[in-house]
């Protein structure tokens, strides 16, 4: 089972150039997509895809814990676990969350529309939504919208999808990889969108998937609760997720071989190339968070338990303090150990190792003197911080992002 | 028991008339402060403070619940228990934390030599740092200080005293009071430091308070406690605190009367009064909150148990997305839902109310098309958001403030 290198589809700073470069584009048999303005954001941005299958496909899904659910996420957990499904209609700028009965009908009618428009049977299609919470969705522009959608869909058109599910994104999110599976080759595409993983616990992450392996329901849905809680879940503080997250996949098949089940050969190797992708596209959500200037990996080594060590891991990527130390290169390591020490985790200080990349900054909790090469590690955009606390064999990793000046005027002008 | 109001010693805008004015000064009788510069901050900004007792007084004390505790925390904790002290010493710009075996001699050094130059006998000075975290004390400076600091001590020298604790706070912070307890005046006078209570968690809150009160030290030990509990404790999120936090108060029975006891008379009296104290001072932190532009009061309703009350909160007062929204003035009320959904509490959407200080923004979990009026109400300079879970009968309230722009600004540089 040789995993060919991941490519992402576009990388931050190269987005407008990918678009117009000659990478092979994205595909995968059997399944279409496509990205179009409905009118939902202001002027030309795109705000509604469509993701479908030729045939009925396996789906599987996982969707948020939030009490307070949005009308498409309570409209598809009642039909994600019949296991079927042709695909899912999404739309941007506005979340479709708070509002009502009449939420509920506007989803019901979004499926029902694109069920009409595509000739899927009724009760296969899926629904998806992202942007603000509480205002109407204008129903009217997206079912007015959905024969053009319809019409635009294509075997490379995933590029575009990610385009028209991105929120206060700066670039669209794809990824795709090949992969040898029992005697088959078996592709594997994935879009998302997502932002505010600096404050994981509200920003809607989307994430979708479409691949041709031929697997069982309890299969699929097995392979990605493993693959998000290895991926997406470690971008996320707790289980404390929007009102819309939802990540969906499905597979048609198309590869063909024997179907692959939740214990048969192919499992393992699916389920390596599915998390893969969900890392590669968890990862673009940190880089793209809002107003980030670094990435922060949060390694914890040597805690007492496994839960400790991602308690140690979320009380650092939850800190203000340190965030903001990130933002500005100060290696001020006492916020680090202030932060492990209110976390409620199990250590001695005096035992406690910290690197800053390969720089150690502190040693038995008392710092190394090297505070100058700390800040320059500190200000590269990729900022590993090593924690060994030396009370126990368990580790985490955790990757967030500095908090910005930017991230404020983001968030606090949102929706004006 | 008449109580009278309270006299903050001085407001955020009125901080440098307050100096000049001709309010009568602080004073309780048997009680000195003073503050200097000794060096160990910039320029000639003052750093090092004195609180002194003219007799050993009953003391009490609750300090911070970190893991990660200070040498001068690790210090007091085992003197406090013995219930009596002629007083405290304090410097601010250099926490004393994360200093090993030399932090705990240094803190050691700073009190013998304090109870020499005092006249105290061994035993009885207490100590307390403030600072950036990591770095060797720089105890010379304080040691060559105490002799100007001791000849410094004043019965009105309070003011001086809040000036020298000062870390990021833009203004010293005294309060004062008297009542009739028991057929005796009884004065108590407090001042705190403290002003990064967005991030409450870390942020060191100093509070120093000192009484004429007969009391006995079990009662001052078990008013201090429920004060802190009502007041301190309500601005800051879970028992996360910094390595550093203290609340002392110091009672030398100059008043006379009996001795107020745990089950006394005088008791609720004076615990009423000092509580009263310490929620003017938490109050005063907060509004002096690290780039804050708003003073936010959440407050939960209807919550089915008084845990849930404190969850939802400590959600809201923690979530960065809501406390820009308030930065903002974007009544983007969506974000508080969010927060409530995802603080694992029981609630039911369709029955929640929101309102802005007046104004009714959600009914029944649904925008009520006030947006306007609510805009106008988020832009005060303080809001009390209401929530209503319609659930139960437990309610509490919460403290805080926006988050800004110039709080990453100030906590991205905080040590340059």
């Amino acid at each position: 089972m040789p995993l060919k290198k991941v490519h992402p589809a576009s990388k931050k700073k190269k987005a407008k150039k990918v678009n117009k470069s000659k990478k092979p584009p994205i595909s995968v048999q059997g399944f279409r997509a496509s990205g179009i303005a409905c009118g939902i954001k202001r002027g030309r941005q795109k705000d509604l895809a469509l993701i479908l299958s030729d045939v009925p496909a396996c789906v599987a899904g996982v969707l948020t814990k939030n009490r307070v659910k949005a009308a498409p996420v309570l409209f598809d957990q009642k039909r994600i676990p019949r296991g079927i499904s042709r695909g899912v209609i999404i739309n941007s700028g506005n979340a479709n969350a708070c509002t009502g009965k009449k939420g509920l009908a506007d989803a019901r009618r979004m499926v029902s529309i694109t069920e009409d428009s595509t000739g899927s049977k009724r009760g296969q299609m899926l629904v998806s939504s992202t942007g603000v919470i509480g205002v109407p969705l204008p129903v009217e522009k997206i079912t007015k919208g959905v024969t053009r959608l319809v019409k635009a869909l294509s075997p490379t058109g995933w590029h575009t999808a990610a385009e028209a599910i991105m929120t206060t994104d700066s670039y669209p999110k794809t990824v795709w990889k090949r992969a040898r599976i029992q005697s088959r080759t078996v592709t594997v595409v994935g879009i998302a969108k997502g932002a505010g993983m600096i404050c994981p616990d509200m920003a809607t992450m989307l994430a979708f998937f479409a691949t041709d392996a031929n697997i069982t329901a309890p299969a699929l849905k097995k392979a990605l609760k493993g693959a998000v809680e290895q991926s997406f879940n470690n971008i996320s503080v707790d289980n404390e997720t929007s009102t819309n997250d939802m990540v969906l996949i499905f597979a048609n098949a198309r590869a063909g071989g024997k179907p692959i089940g939740p214990r048969s050969g192919g499992f393992s190797a699916f389920s390596r190339l599915l998390t893969e992708l969900c890392l590669s596209l968890a990862h673009m959500i940190v880089m793209d968070g809002e107003g980030a200037t670094r990435f922060i990996e949060f390694h914890i080594k040597g805690a007492a338990t496994y839960k400790d060590a991602r308690r140690a891991a979320r009380a650092l990527s939850g800190s203000l303090l340190v965030k903001t130390a990130f933002f500005g290169g100060d290696p001020n390591w006492g916020r680090i150990m202030a932060a492990l020490g209110s976390s409620g985790i199990k250590m001695s200080p005096e035992r406690v190792n910290i690197h800053f990349n390969k720089v150690p900054v502190v040693r038995g909790g008392l710092d190394t003197g090297k505070q100058k090469s700390a800040a320059r590690a500190m200000k590269s955009r990729r900022v590993n911080v090593t924690v060994d606390l030396k009370t126990g064999k368990s580790s985490y990793r955790l990757w967030t992002t500095d908090l910005s000046r930017d991230y404020v005027s983001i968030n606090s002008s949102y929706r004006t």
